[in-house]
């Protein structure tokens, strides 16, 4: 048990105490906890421990009790384009080209500031009802996404996609530097949204691009999130540009520090790994995505093996197509076993952290979030135990990340407000939400015809 | 549309009429049906349609109208050991023989009929809340296994597990095969229940054992069902004491034929290809025990473009940790295009085929189960697609691989028979078998440090 400060005699005041059969904090304090609860006071966590000890302690104005229920950090959602649900289904099982060409960016051409609102906000939905509670975003009309999950209260990360070529939101490159810095001077010090800076990848982005990007990071001290190595071909394409290859040419550029989180880092070699570490840099992982699209298998064993921090993403829903990041996780630990041939890589717990504390340290917030501890954001969910698929119960990890799912997810509560219970939305309209996008689908279908 | 029978004027009775937003028959016809519907009498499907046509022509005496969903054939899981259900995260991540030997094998050699009940009851139940409803089984005490999928009104096809080592359900093998021949006797002809003849694997049985199951399987005309080259260890064994790899080992001993239903099938070569598809060898595939347990890529996309049926599988819980056959659709869409390098390989509606007609036909119950057709089994379940994974919905076939999963099904009729509804079993009780399964843990346990 740890608290900020020493327990008195008289009940504290506390605004919410959450109690759960199973506390599990991935605090690195012994874990889990039977019978564990949480005291929340405002926004934050304010202590951890025994459901029996913190009931006599405070005193507080709402109880949860969860029987059958296991309470853990949220999750952390290392990389997505929140908004791409809107295309989820949309062309699958195609060639890369074919696909990007033929759909994603004709789609994407004629996207609005209203259309990534509503895709956001359905993004959303499914992730709060699926566990996840931060989000890191990389995309178009991003003041938009940034303003949706404000709205939907949940915590993100937000950067506007910045590119050579003119944006459908922003226009010139130009523009989208001034955007992304009115986004920053707008969120900055916001209690949920977080802005960055995010050039797209070293292969729409020209070095004064990149060098620039990482100047605006640099004044405000944001990050610098980016796609990097994601596939054979950027590779191929950068080593014949720049007579580097992706991280090589980051490098080279100065732009590869402590600030960056490299989304992918498929294609790697063994000198690239080296350098990621020494530099710092943080990774996003994105498992489905990369089987789905065949782009390759990112050797994240290794990078673990070389304590780089590995953060968890789904990617956009175009190219996963759901934002389940408990799926995500089963995804993770199983393709590298198989990738590797070793069993023992990826365990259950090292995959949950990934998740959790390990995307919380990608976006630079793991004083704020990733785990259970006092002085944290409330950011917590309940997970349904009480299910066939999730009896009996030997290893709370591989419970987790073995045989869950996202709709196991009973309750979730973001800064300490509950958003999810009983495994319905509390604030958010869903079945506006739903047909909203019903909606902008017949709109997305005449995009492709124009 | 297609009848049995013409329609006449006045309105037919019949028992049951299921009216979904989509019907997907899976059957070969033009799919999926806006507004559909299936209409059944006693365990039979007798009309699949346009639901406004279907509702004049039936008198039904009892009407299902699910305005959300999807009406689908119940999933076919091809290959599990239901029972294993007890040791879910019992183990994992371990390197396989201490997995095996450190966990798995002293369990088992303890297990009981009242353990194989209660383990398959919880099976049952996990199976029938995420859509499937027909599983076939390989495991130790299998005339409890049947009697309790017969419980549960699941559909099986059962057999018991025999080698060369004594067995802690029959003891020597003489034994093993008298039982197998009762478990036929029994259950033969029965509505939901199908022996099968089952010796576990090249490397554990003799010859003469793999020969004399054949003959048993012949002798009743049921499946020959055994693991075949999971591991390259099994291969390396195999070559070293026969002098052939496990395919050709089987092919000389004259037991691969149409009857035999191969577990696995990673390590092919070409000419093993080609003599299972000469053979008629149908083949289980299970992606997430094989990459749990880093056992290897069974080379399925090559299997199907050679014709080859291919059925979906689970595996037991002990390598999974689950039954959800939906999960194990994204999960095999996704492995084998990156395996391949071609995202255009193992597309969605060919995964899905893989997990409903595909399982029927790897059990030779193609006439019976697997699609929507006039004459099948009615084994049915809905898919609640008003959920916000589930929207905007392109393309039904990615929608149900890529973003849907077990948790969706809303409602199964197996044999016309109502069994789930509203995401909660009708008959099961569910409390006692979570109970029960609780219990059953702490004697796991107790088998091992004895």
């Amino acid at each position: 048990m740890t608290a900020i400060e020493p327990s008195g005699r008289q009940p504290k005041q506390s605004d919410v105490l959450i109690i759960g059969r199973w506390l599990l904090s991935m605090s690195g304090q012994p874990d889990p906890i039977e019978y564990g609860a949480v005291a929340i006071q405002a926004d934050r966590i304010i202590e951890t421990g025994r459901a029996d000890e913190l009931e006599k302690k405070y005193q507080a104005r709402e109880v949860f009790h969860l029987p059958h229920h296991l309470i853990m950090p949220g999750l952390v959602n290392a990389h997505t384009h929140a908004a791409m649900t809107l295309f989820r289904g949309l062309a699958d099982d195609l060639p890369l080209m074919d696909w990007l060409q033929g759909y994603i960016f004709p789609a994407e051409r004629k996207l609005s500031d209203s259309l990534v609102y509503a895709g956001t906000q359905l993004a959303c939905l499914e992730m709060l009802l699926s566990g996840t509670t931060t989000f890191c975003d990389m995309y178009l009309f991003e003041k938009s996404a940034a303003q949706a999950a404000r709205d939907m209260n949940m915590r993100a990360v937000v950067g506007e996609v910045l590119y050579d070529f003119p944006s459908p939101n922003y226009g010139p490159l130009e523009a989208g530097f001034r955007y992304t810095e009115e986004l920053i001077q707008q969120w900055q010090g916001d209690s949920l949204i977080y802005p960055a800076v995010e050039p797209h990848s070293p292969y729409t982005c020209s070095p004064d691009l990149l060098k620039k990007s990482k100047e605006l990071a640099e004044k405000y001290n944001v990050s610098f999130i980016i796609h990097l190595a994601e596939t054979r071909q950027e590779v191929r394409l950068i080593q014949e540009r720049y007579g580097k290859n992706p991280i090589q040419h980051l490098a080279s550029l100065g732009v590869l520090d402590h600030q960056v989180l490299a989304d992918h880092c498929i294609w790697l070699e063994e000198q690239d790994i080296e350098l990621l570490k020494e530099r710092k840099v943080r990774v996003a992982h994105m498992p489905e995505s990369n089987m789905k699209l065949a782009s390759g298998v990112a050797p994240v064993p290794r990078l673990l093996d070389q304590g780089i921090t590995v953060g968890l993403g789904t990617d956009g829903c175009a190219s996963n197509n759901n934002l389940d990041l408990f799926q995500e996780m089963d995804m993770a630990a199983k393709l590298h076993k198989v990738f590797t041939a070793d069993p023992t890589v990826m365990g259950a717990k090292t995959v949950l952290e990934m998740a959790t504390i390990g995307g919380a340290r990608a976006f630079g917030l793991e004083d704020e979030i990733g785990s259970l501890e006092p002085g944290k954001k409330a950011d917590i969910i309940a997970v349904d135990l009480n299910q066939p698929h999730l009896v009996p119960l030997y290893n709370i990890y591989s419970q987790l990340v073995y045989a869950a799912r996202g709709a196991d997810v009973d309750s979730v509560w973001i800064n300490g407000e509950l958003l999810v219970k009983e495994r319905r939305p509390v604030k958010a309209d869903l079945e506006r939400i739903l047909a909203q996008a019903r909606e902008l689908k017949e709109q997305v279908l005449r995009f492709l015809n124009q």
